[in-house]
């Protein structure tokens, strides 16, 4: 893809395989300061986050939360906790251009939120031509399964959490041809939480 | 558990968590004799296999022809190969006892196979408590799932692939409560390939 900006993809998974549970639920990831810190530390490499509605609906009523340091409601979605990790990529996370796949909602009033519309691959294509830092993308299933397809992802980050979900929803689904990976990082946490790194194969 | 007979699963998965491709597919998987070495190295502690009718059904098409040393026919559930590692394999599957859940199939001709009739967690608990050696589940993820449920399977392996499957079969499915798990091991291998082994947190 020579200078282009690249996408990769992050999000918390669990030994079986899920990325969130059935209703959406994410607050069965294991917490892991170590993993929080290197995810930010890692983000000022992207600049842009791309979403689907329904992930970026969540992130919308939890992040700007942790931002302004608001004592936390009892959220479904979450562990009821903060840390300095979670401050610093909610601070992120609110600066961050957030660009927004929906063919529904028109109105997106969290700061510096852009609504792209329908899914096309040939909007992320120009997008990655365009000048800019990186792209990442939490979530948001349907989005990182079209783009697979299209082969527009170029790194993919799994957070193993040491948790059998029993059932959930799979990050990439209806995707018609396997894909394969480079390894480029399996690194074990105290927690028991395992990170993988792979890039896409061209 | 004390002194009763332990149960573990081995199983391949994608890096998107399948163990399977939609259709029971397996030819996916990345080739890895080390992989293959140490699995059968740690077969001679399971002297018995725990099988859904399934994938009994597709290992009993495939082993025992690599146990003879037949030359393989192009199989679609399986990499055309064969090593050294996957006869050793091969016979020790041929040899070991097999007991499979089936509500539906009566004959099993296959060596050491018998019918446990349909899946109990009692039938399955009572197996624990005999003498024996440890038993191995690979696949038959109704199963894996349902002793999931009682908390009887006591470790669990998988090999993650560098690979997206981009659509297929999760292992454990319908499993109406999230399970705290160990990290027992990680280890990386040259192919991109990543076991991850887990115990049962009591």
């Amino acid at each position: 893809m020579g200078s282009t900006r690249r996408i990769f993809t992050f999000d918390r998974v669990s030994a079986d395989g899920y990325f969130s549970a059935l209703d959406g639920n994410l607050n069965w990831a294991v917490p892991d300061d170590e993993v929080d810190n290197e995810g930010v530390a890692q983000m000022p490499d992207a600049g842009t986050i791309l979403f689907g509605r329904r992930t970026y609906e969540m992130f919308e009523s939890f992040w700007p939360k942790v931002a302004d340091g608001q004592p936390m409601a009892p959220d479904p979605h979450r562990p009821a906790r903060q840390t300095a990790a979670m401050h610093a990529m909610a601070v992120w996370i609110n600066e961050a251009e957030k660009l927004v796949f929906s063919r529904t909602r028109k109105e997106f009033p969290w700061k510096n939120s852009r609504l792209l519309g329908e899914l096309e691959a040939g909007k992320v294509e120009a997008l990655k031509n365009q000048p800019g830092k990186d792209m990442i993308i939490f979530g948001s299933g349907s989005i990182v399964s079209e783009l697979t397809t299209h082969g527009l992802i170029d790194e993919y980050q799994f957070v193993v959490n040491p948790v059998l979900l029993g059932s959930g929803r799979s990050l990439i689904s209806g995707v018609g041809q396997n894909l394969k990976l480079k390894l480029l990082e399996a690194k074990t946490y105290n927690s028991g939480n395992v990170r993988l790194r792979y890039a896409r194969q061209n």
